[in-house]
């Protein structure tokens, strides 16, 4: 299984912490050597760092480390192949540019007859089930909404029950545990594990679980920061996380879920 | 004006000398300071390194100097802003994907009235002319090759002449100096300024025109490698450098010039 991490919050924030715990999963603690990668959304632009060697010795991932890029959403990835052999094309997280945004898109979990999902817009460049989950996510998406949803209340859910009824398709297929943002929005959803934390005023203290690492947030808020953290298990020991269900789909905006949807089988 | 730097070789190089001498170039010996990027093709995959603060400081700047990233091609860019905000969206390259490629693009020059030029498959997520115009280009491609040309003479040539009449229109309004790639060609397009060199065995030293280094090629090579190296200017003080002519288009591959199309009026 690879692993996941997700951010969504109100004022740009580095995910350096979080990421930190994250990376040691990749050969540290965990067994996922193959290649990870992180994603950020900063003032309307969106960057990436990928790399196909384990996270734990990578020299891009102790400069993301070290050096504090903050952002409203970031997303990231740690591998252990099983579609798809060990190489950049195949390293998480996926983008294409859809509405004149850039989506971006990380799964965890593995489908069955993947091969059968027609593609439209987007084509895969590597081989693996989870970049073609994605480029049949977004033509579906794009087909039945050319251009982006109006902030209307009615549009807007609109796409997003059609994200939702997607994302239930494909876990009909398999295991699929999602991260897709926009730039607007973070999208998560659960097949089988995520959980997230949300962080605001008082803040504390939180100790990661897989590197000795505590952080006192209190020293590196402010009053009205709220943070949003989703992760495949939870990354600190001394903090109550929140298990997503099966099914279940979150839409986190500024650190907050504005919308949640329910399998409702 | 901003700056150009592409390579295509025929073994995996890395181009830390080049880019060495180049980065001094975002905020050293030139004036650009917006921004800077660069893109490598590796076995397949694509990844790029794009920062919105002047190359010159950038720790990740410093990061692809010290850690050599192997690659058949790689392309860079250091932006000094005329259209559009210094900001990360505004960034090149510019990357999106056809026919399951990732197609990655880097523009030095200013156009006039690109705002008429009409999308279709690929909208701009920032706001400057440069990301305009490849969304047009690549819209242009993929209306006419909807899938991507076979290896025969005939449809290749084809494919290459439409993007050089696409360059043409664009030299057209204004200055259009160009750097594109899909991982398997490099194309560089000249409307006033682009110099390339091609090294090959029996392989000499090279001394950079805007750092103090000198690299003894021989060393870091094998007999049958080609490596050439295209750039806005020369990037050495010591080799003979050929600069394109306005109209020029040059198809790389493996190091060595596949296709040479010329202003034909």
């Amino acid at each position: 299984m690879c692993e996941l991490l997700g951010m969504s919050a109100n004022v740009p924030t580095d995910i350096c912490f979080s990421f930190t715990g994250f990376l040691h999963r990749g050969g540290g603690t965990g067994p996922h050597r193959d290649g990870w990668g992180i994603a950020f959304y900063e003032a309307g632009g969106y960057r990436d760092f990928r790399d196909p060697h384990p996270s734990v010795r990578s020299p891009i991932a102790r400069l993301i480390c070290d050096y504090p890029i903050k952002s409203h959403i970031a997303l990231s990835h740690i591998r252990q192949a099983n579609v798809g052999e060990v190489r950049l094309a195949n390293t998480h997280p996926f983008t294409r540019e859809m509405w004149g945004r850039t989506w971006c898109y990380a799964h965890n979990g593995q489908l069955e007859g993947w091969q059968a999902l027609p593609l439209s817009y987007y084509r895969s460049v590597g081989d693996t089930d989870s970049e073609h989950a994605f480029c049949w996510l977004l033509g579906e998406l794009r087909s039945r909404f050319p251009a982006a949803p109006s902030q209307e209340e009615e549009q807007r859910e609109g796409f997003w029950r059609l994200l939702h009824l997607l994302c239930e398709q494909l876990r009909g297929m398999g295991v699929f545990n999602l991260l897709l943002a926009d730039g607007e929005y973070l999208y998560t959803y659960c097949s089988t594990k995520l959980a997230h934390i949300t962080r605001r005023a008082p803040f504390g203290k939180a100790e990661l679980s897989d590197a000795e690492l505590t952080v006192n947030f209190a020293e590196h808020t402010t009053p009205d920061d709220i943070v949003s953290v989703v992760a495949t298990e939870p990354l600190t020991s001394n903090e109550d996380w929140v298990r997503m269900v099966p099914g279940e789909l979150l839409v986190w905006q500024h650190g907050k879920i504005q919308a949640r949807f329910l399998d409702e089988a």
